[in-house]
Formats: C-alpha cells, structure tokens, sequence
C-alpha cells in the first residue's frame, strides 16, 4: 500500500546489509511511497551484503562510503545530489559496532582502542555526517535526518556492552547537532529508539534470542518489527512532523514506559 | 493535499471549539485524509462554539456530551458506532480547564473545590473516556487514541497554575491504561505535549503572548501550529506509527530538549 | 550511630503507622540525629497503630489531622509550632491510600466515587498541606520537604492501580508548589521514590512479594529498607542537601535505570 | 562545623586545580568530616594549579595520573591504597576539557582529533578509572563512586560545543558501569550535575557570565556553589545513601525541572 507520502522527495540511506535491515526495509518503503535515494554502506559492508538486489529493487544507486572518514562522506553526499538532481531531503543513520562485543571483551575489561573506534563508527560518524551535510548546505529546508539507536542509552541492559554508551552519545549528538540544524537550516533531527531488532547485526549479540522473548512479554503490543520501524521512519521524513525535532522516540510496542508487566511476573513465578 | 492516510477509519473527536483549536484542524485533516468522524463537545461549549460549520464542512455529526459524566459517554460511545457503521479507529481528547485559572485563583492559593473539579474535567475525564470504550469494546484492534497535553507536567510553568498537575495525571492515566489496552485490544495510547498555541483556551491564560514569544525565541524550529499539530495527530492515527504506544510525544519545535537558546542569550543581554 | 545531622532543627511527620513504616523509621533516625518533631496521622490511623510507643521513644507529641482537612492542618500546624517553639525545618508527607485497590476494582473498572477519595488522600494532601505551611509562613529560611512516592508514576506497574496516577500528580504538585516555596521562602521540596517495601500498606498490595522479589532480582544494589529510606530522608533534610530541589530522587537500589539484569534473564530461563 | 560524617573512611580524589574547584572544596570538606584521602590530578595541570597547599591544609599527599592512562590509573590506585592503609571508600571524578573549545572551533565545524581527545579525557577516563579499581579490587563494599556532570548532557546549551556529547558519554558509562560494581562488589556510582560554577575552567566558557546569571534567574533556589555541591558529594559518600545508585542526581537549585521562572519572563519584557 502507498500513500504517496514522500513523492518527489530525494534521500540518503546509510546501513542497508541484508533484507533484515532496518535501512533495507526503510529503503523498500521509501521507494513505495515515491522517494528516491542514493544507498550507501561500508565497503567492507557491501562486499558481504546484497545491496545490489535491493538497489534494482528501488531503482537506486549505491555509493560506498566508510562513515568514519569524511572525505567519504564529502564525495557521497556531493555525488547523491549529483544522482538525485538536488538537495536532499531525508537521511537515515542505521550504522553501529562494537569490536569489544564482536571480540568477546567484557564491559569490564574493555580494551580501549577497540572502544574508540567502536564510538567512531557508531556514534561520531553521526556528527561527521551531519558535519559535512550542514557545511556543503546539502540539506532542504524542512528536511529531516534521523538515526537509529536503542534504549541501552538510558538504562542497562548487561549484554549490550559499549555501544550502550555509543548510543548515548549518538543521541546527544542528534540533540547538539539539532539545535544548529534547526535554527540554521529548519532541517529536524531525531533518533528512533527501536525494539530488539533480528537484524544480522543484533543476532550477533549474546543471548539476543531469549532477550527479544523478555522484551515481547513486557511490551503490552509486542516488539516492534523492521517493517513496522521503516513505517514509523517514513512518518518522520515526511511532511507531516515538521516540527518534531531534539526527540528520542521509542518504537517499541510500549517496552519503554514499564516498570513490569503480567506476562513477565507470571514468567518469574513458574 | 491529501494522502489518503486516514481512508476508511472511523473516529471521535472532542474539544474542537472554533477554528483555533487543534481539534477544529484535526478534524478537517482528518477529513481531507478520508476518515469519517464524529464531533462532540460538553453542551456548553456546543452553545459558544462554532462546531456546526466544522460538522458541515467535514459532513460529520455532532453529538454533545459532558466528558465527566460516564452516561453521557456510553450514550456518544453508542451512538458514534451506529452513525460510523462500526467500532472505532481513532480518538482524540482535546479537553482541558481549571476553574482556578479562569477565577485567578493563585497556585498557592487555591480553592480545592475547583481544583477537584478542573482534575476531572481535564484528567480524569480521560479515564471515564478510555473505561468506557474498553467496557464497550468499542475500538478496533491497532486503533489509536490521543490526548493534548504540555509540557508543564514535567516542568514548571508558574502561570500553568494547577492545570500542570491535571495534564500529569492525564499522562500518567495514558500509560497507565495504556498497558490493558494495548495487551487486551491491540490499541495505542499516547499523549501529543504540543507548544504553546493561541487557541481561543490558551489565550486566556496570563501572560499568554509574552510567553508564545520566550518559546519561539527558544525553539530551533519555533513553536508548532494547531494546524501543524493536527498534522502530527494524524500520522499517529495512521497504520504506520501502530508500535508506538506509552509514549509522551513533545511536538514542539524542539523545546522540550533545548537547555537556552542564542536568542534567549541575546534577549536577556539586552 | 548520630551524626547530629539535624541537631537543633524541628519537624513535622506524617504517616508513620506501625515499627514497619518508612514514616516510623525517619522519626526513629530523626530523634538520634538530634531532631524534635510531632508526629500525625488521621485520627482512623491512629487508632490502628502503635504510635504511642514510637512517640515515647522519640519524645515527641502525636496531634491526629485527616490531611484531607484544611482546618486539621492549620490546627497541626499552628499546635506544631507551639510545642517545638519555633517554625519547621522539615516536613515528611508518606500517606497514600487507594479505595480501589482495597476494594478489588481492578483499574479498568473504576469506581470515580472512590478514584476522587484516593488521590484526595494521596496527593491533593500534598498541596493542602503546603498551600497551609506557605500561607501559615510556617518554614524557616532553607527548610525541606519530602514526600514518599513511587516509581509507578512513570511507568506501568499493573497491579499498583491508580496509586500510579495518584502519585504521578504528587509528584506534580512537589514540582509546582516548590517553585514558589523556593524562590518565596527559600524551601526546598522533593520526592524520594522508593524500592518496594513491605510496609504493612504496601503489603496489601496483589502479588506484593512476587514483585519484591523481581525488584530485588533487578536491582544491582537489591531493594532498599525502610531504615535506608529514613536514613537518605535524613540527609535531604540536613543543612547539606540545600540546592537539591524540584526533583524526584530514586532510592531503589538501581531498579530505576536498569533496562534488565543477568539475574533476570536467567529467571526468565529457568 | 563537622559531622564526623566519613570518619575513617579513605578517598581518592581527580581534579582540583584552585580554590574555586569544586574538587577542591569537597577535599576540604570531606577532611573536615574525618576522611582521609588522596589527591591527584593530570600532571599538566598540577604544574599549574596550587594543590599543593591543599595537601598541606587536608594532610594528602598529591599522586600524579593522567588519568586517560590506564598505567598511570593503576599506579595511582596501588599507591593510595599503600599511603590509606586499605581499599577505598569513596572516588571524585571531576574531569573535563574540550580542545575544541579551547581552540575556539564551532560545534559544526569540529576537528575530529580533538573530539576524540576531549572525550578520552573528559568521559572515558571515568570508564578507565572504574575498570582499573574493579580489576583491582580496589573499594570497599558500600563504597561510593561520583563523576561531575552538566545537564548539557540531556538539553541543549549551545556554547557548551562538544562537552555535552562527553558528559553524556561520561553519564552513560557511569549506568553501565555502575550495573557491575553494584552487583559484583556493592559499591555505588553517581553523576551529580551541578549549576554553572565559576570555576577557573568554567569560566573560559564563552558567555558564561551572562548564562551564569541566566540559570540563577531561572532556578527557584538560585544557582548551587561550588561549596555546596562538595556538601552534597558527601552525602553520597557517607553510609546515609548506600542504595542510591545509577542516578544522575541534578544539584541546580532546581533549574533543571524548571520551563520558564517569573524573573525570566520579566528580563524578557524589559
């Protein structure tokens, strides 16, 4: 179903891997509702993902780019307005990683270098982005960017490692960043605080399927989905929350605001 | 323009007074979106208002109904579904009133009365609102239903007076049952803290147009419209925002995260 | 142990029932500290309890107010100031009750009667009772006050009713009446939100120690006592805490940050 | 005037340059109040600070540590706890610095070395530090951890540049962390934001006097001194506080939970 909700509007979409992405999803609802978009992903990402199906898919092209560096994001950014025929109106940030999560390494027993680089490619490449879209002016006005994150950023959830303070980074990132944005270039920027995902990325993380169990008992609509999420996205780039800007929003089926639930107290007494 | 978001939904919506309100914006979105509604408000208001012109111009009915009193909304409950043709997609509670305020009344200094008798109105009214659909089963399943409320349930507003107790307490009814709804029906329910708005409510309140400016001045994308606002409504209304549920959801133009404002800074400089 | 953290400094106790209250133990912890104070409770109350022994112990007199009352409070707190000789330097407000919940209606089946009784009791004491210390001018320069809550006013705890509401807007209220008790009369007002505790209140409560046991399972620290409680109590009316105001402050251990704990999700996996 | 509030109890204490520090006033404070502790600071600062009067005046010695050096963290604690006689009970993180700032870059226009400098400096010197007393075993059980922090870490404040993104690293860690040592080792981790201080680094923050009197117009109570905030750090490290953990705990004479105060609103008419 398409309402047309983004027609004629020009996109940027970082993070699509595989057709469990958020991006992925997000591109293919884009493309329903009449955008067009440029895909990008890490080199590294691309060779190991299937980019490519999804690009004819949507009609896109795909620009590789490493987030980190920003002269990556320079050439990107110029050569999507290039492709797009203007200035762009939505970007969505789906990137995160943590080396001390993929190495095994305890929170407790970091190792720091990983740490820095996990911040570099998780959080600060959100700030290098939007760093490089406001300088280049490649922003329309009205324009809307958002990023992913989750909600280890206010609370602890043990497995989640360093990129919980990746994500809380990210978010004041979106925050600081934001006001600038706003007041400079009526461009809004919020983050999407999403349910646990089984995307290939969070898969990866220890004890993510009785994780995601926990978070569906206690959310009173259940997890949400990576379609479900693209939906919400799309609400966001649209025309229709212009001035929504600063927020962290969860999407999440309600997980956010329990305390405890039913489901989970009765889980607890077997 | 119309995307068709809304088409084939059936809704209520209360409190729309005249053509100021975020509710009177609402409901003629509502309509451009495709959703048939009915329109209702407590007698008195109907007497003030204009709500006819709205209820021609969105070929709606109108049925008046005291939101404190539960017989009243069983009757408008029943009613709505026998003139919509079935159960409920959407609902909006746009209701809010303290007699202390209207009488000048200080918050130290209130008449405890009229403090019980704006909760109801403004808080409790909620409740009665959500108890009565759920005893119905009276929503659809992914439903959604909304109240207006303001940020002065977080933090202080001198001039709010005890209106910001009241829009606590209608905050905390959203989750509160929010949770049985969204287990037991499958339906959402969320609250929109929207900027200062010179409704014909609003514009009663002390000091009103000082304070739209100290808001404007403090927002990175100056504070939002009704009409915007009814926008905002809408998409939480649709089918793609249906994971979403608990939540307290600033529309503001970035208000609610800003700490101070450049513009501020000057302002108080000079 | 004494520290003489209150030495020299008069108060006001509201709620302590039995040796198991919070209330009970902040007087016991306040009389070592070097405090004096009068003990209240509503006159019912005090035909229940054992505060006699706990007034002896404390060498404090007990003066019976329903909190509901205006003219009870004025009375309490003009008799107050006569027996200690001088204005407050504390008040501690822990009463709360729900007829709803002691009558088995669940929170989708409100009786209105009785949701107006319980927050009348809950939390519009609250404002009564500083509306009657501020216009009494019955504080002195840098005093405090605290009122119990608990964390259900932010998020959803099934069985705790609407208690949760009701809390929500005490919490209000302490923000609201504390901007004009600070910058007026340079008190500070607070709420402490407390672990579960197995009051003799609390433990009426459904499936109270299957809750206590999930909180304590939750919480990296466990849940705190009732005698911690008074003990941090003690500390936000000692001269040390003087800036501190506005806030809702957690004494729970953790539980309020945690998104889920290892201890947890192995229960879960048993 | 004393309490005896840490009597025999042994601290360690990061970042007091002068006698505005607010380092400095809890290290005179806590000495007033029995503890005994280390003092220590990175070594270009000590070069550049006076701290060695304050050794004198509180009977320390001074230990130098980069504390973005894990070797230095680890001699630093090792040799405290030789000098103490025994593990430690309380930890001050009071650190920070931004390159950026200093260097008078724009928050869009960083250089991306210095921003991973200042948050390695600023933010994961407090995970370096936590890891290396966890390792180590190095704090009593009920000890107590505290880091100092601004709310730029949840709103807002533009001058404030690329500090706020730090402070919410640092405030994220202080969660995740806390989680651990809470659990494995029952020792306690804090952040406390604290008013706009003129401390000698505060001051070098652009417009900081006119934000100074800005947030003191704002907060009921007026801004919390640096004095009044070592006050206040000692109620965390006393054993009055020993279940409050994973909190921010805002010191602000309530500016934090204020919208807007009368005094702003009248600065802004005039």
């Amino acid at each position: 179903m398409s309402y047309n909700l983004l027609k004629g509007k020009r996109g940027l979409i970082f993070g699509a891997l595989d057709e469990n992405s958020i991006a992925w999803k997000t591109a293919e609802r884009a493309h329903e509702e009449g955008a067009t978009f440029v895909l990008t992903n890490a080199p590294v990402a691309l060779r190991m993902g299937t980019i490519k199906t999804l690009a004819e898919k949507t009609n896109s092209e795909v620009i590789p780019a490493d987030a980190t560096k920003v002269e990556d994001l320079e050439n990107l950014i110029e050569k999507s307005q290039e492709i797009l025929g203007g200035k762009l109106d939505f970007v969505l940030h789906s990137i995160g990683m943590s080396i001390n999560v993929r190495k095994g390494k305890h929170y407790t027993d970091q190792n720091y270098d990983w740490t820095h680089k996990g911040l570099d490619v998780s959080a600060m490449s959100f700030h290098k982005l939007m760093q490089t879209l406001y300088k280049k002016d490649a922003m329309n006005e009205w324009g809307s960017i958002v990023a992913l994150t989750y909600m280890a950023a206010q609370r602890v959830f043990p497995d989640y490692n360093d990129m919980a303070d990746n994500k809380a980074y990210l978010e004041s990132v979106a925050r600081s960043f934001g006001y600038f944005f706003g007041k400079d270039k009526k461009v809004r920027v919020n983050t999407i605080s999403q349910s646990p995902t089984p995307t290939s990325a969070g898969q990866g993380v220890k004890g993510f399927t009785g994780f995601m169990n926990y978070a569906e008992k206690m959310s009173p609509l259940g997890n949400a989905t990576a379609l479900e999420c693209a939906d919400y996205t799309l609400t966001l780039f649209s025309d229709l929350t212009k001035k929504v800007t600063l927020q962290n929003l969860y999407h999440d089926g309600g997980f956010s605001n329990m305390g405890v639930s039913q489901e989970i107290m009765e889980a607890m007494e077997e």
